[in-house]
């Protein structure tokens, strides 16, 4: 019941695989080259070398479910939002279907429903995550869709919202808070079908994503 | 049974309107704005006022039948190509669905359906190509997926190949014989579920479209 996380060397990556370590859960991180293999090699958390732009297939090797959090992130142009961000989560879910695998988990982003509503710089990356997510809903693998909302670096309050209205309009979740909800959604099994937004708030992460 | 012409005011798209308009078939061609009116009204061309980025939705009253062969074309970048080749050809898609609109005729690319294996320069591109048309197959709107080869500008020879087989690896097909093809396909409703490669050749259209 292995789960492959695509994207571990990320910011929410890395944290979901230390607490999924500790957990005990078992995970494979998927790194783009051997060079980032030390951080996970110090926390005895299993790695792979595979390439949303190459080689890939071998990563899912033994795997039942896959975390798709990789980005293409604030660096790199929109070929790479293209490349990464679009293509390489379609060759993901493509492969998931394939493999007949249990679940696929994707990290989206809030609003990715309607890319012309966000602010005119995210439109681009928005309409990549529109797609990859009507890719996954169109695809035969079972599927949660969590959709964070603006990303902060804060410790893990651990207590979240689903929804603006919840949160007075406050629109930010920590990463931290964004790994506690992947380890929750990793281990609640039954959870097929889904789409949750994902703020900062209130409730415990167990309640809100049921 | 009016067909949409999206791209209209693009170089494969003037050429297919004039051979429409010649031909006598009932087309509107969409254009982003006014200013592009005056060709089409000189030629007696019905136009459209619409944008793949915004109001877009009244632009399908009265159609049956789509014709996308909008590009952002080479000199934008491609935040723009995800914009209007990606998400404005998933925009028009599920308008297509939502009317349920007879067929939508897609103009694609030639090895869109394996975006890795194209030079570097052109992935994105492809990727972009590749889930625009993943979205249409997995839509219910009947389709024809066409799938050109490199662009150029020459006349038409009105003669065609569909593989790189037949042309002995010559990848390139006319602009002028791409808009023949579209006026083919536009007259042969009974074509529905098919993808063609399009390149310049020896064949009839409607010996190798068929």
């Amino acid at each position: 019941m292995t789960t492959l996380v695509i994207g571990a060397n990320g910011q929410i990556g890395r944290q979901f695989c230390e607490l999924a370590e500790t957990a005990a859960l078992p995970i494979r991180a998927m790194i783009r080259d051997a060079g980032q293999r030390a951080w996970f090699d110090e926390r005895g958390i299993d790695t792979v070398v595979a390439d949303l732009e190459g080689e890939l297939r071998h990563a899912f090797d033994g795997c039942d479910q896959v975390i798709f959090t990789a980005g293409s992130g604030p660096h790199t142009g929109p070929d790479k939002t293209l490349m990464i961000d679009l293509f390489g989560a379609i060759r993901a879910i493509d492969l998931a279907c394939e493999r007949g695998l249990s679940r696929f988990l994707m990290v989206s982003a809030m609003r990715a429903e309607d890319p012309l509503e966000a602010p005119e710089k995210l439109r681009p990356y928005m309409a990549a995550k529109y797609a990859a997510d009507a890719h996954l809903r169109a695809s035969a693998v079972p599927h949660v869709i969590l959709k964070p909302g603006r990303l902060i670096d804060q410790p893990a309050s651990q207590r979240v919202a689903t929804s603006l209205t919840e949160t007075g309009g406050e629109n930010s979740v920590s990463r931290a808070n964004v790994a506690y909800a992947l380890r929750h959604l990793v281990q609640s099994r039954d959870l097929i079908g889904r789409e949750y937004v994902l703020l900062d708030g209130e409730r415990p992460i167990a309640e809100a994503l049921c």
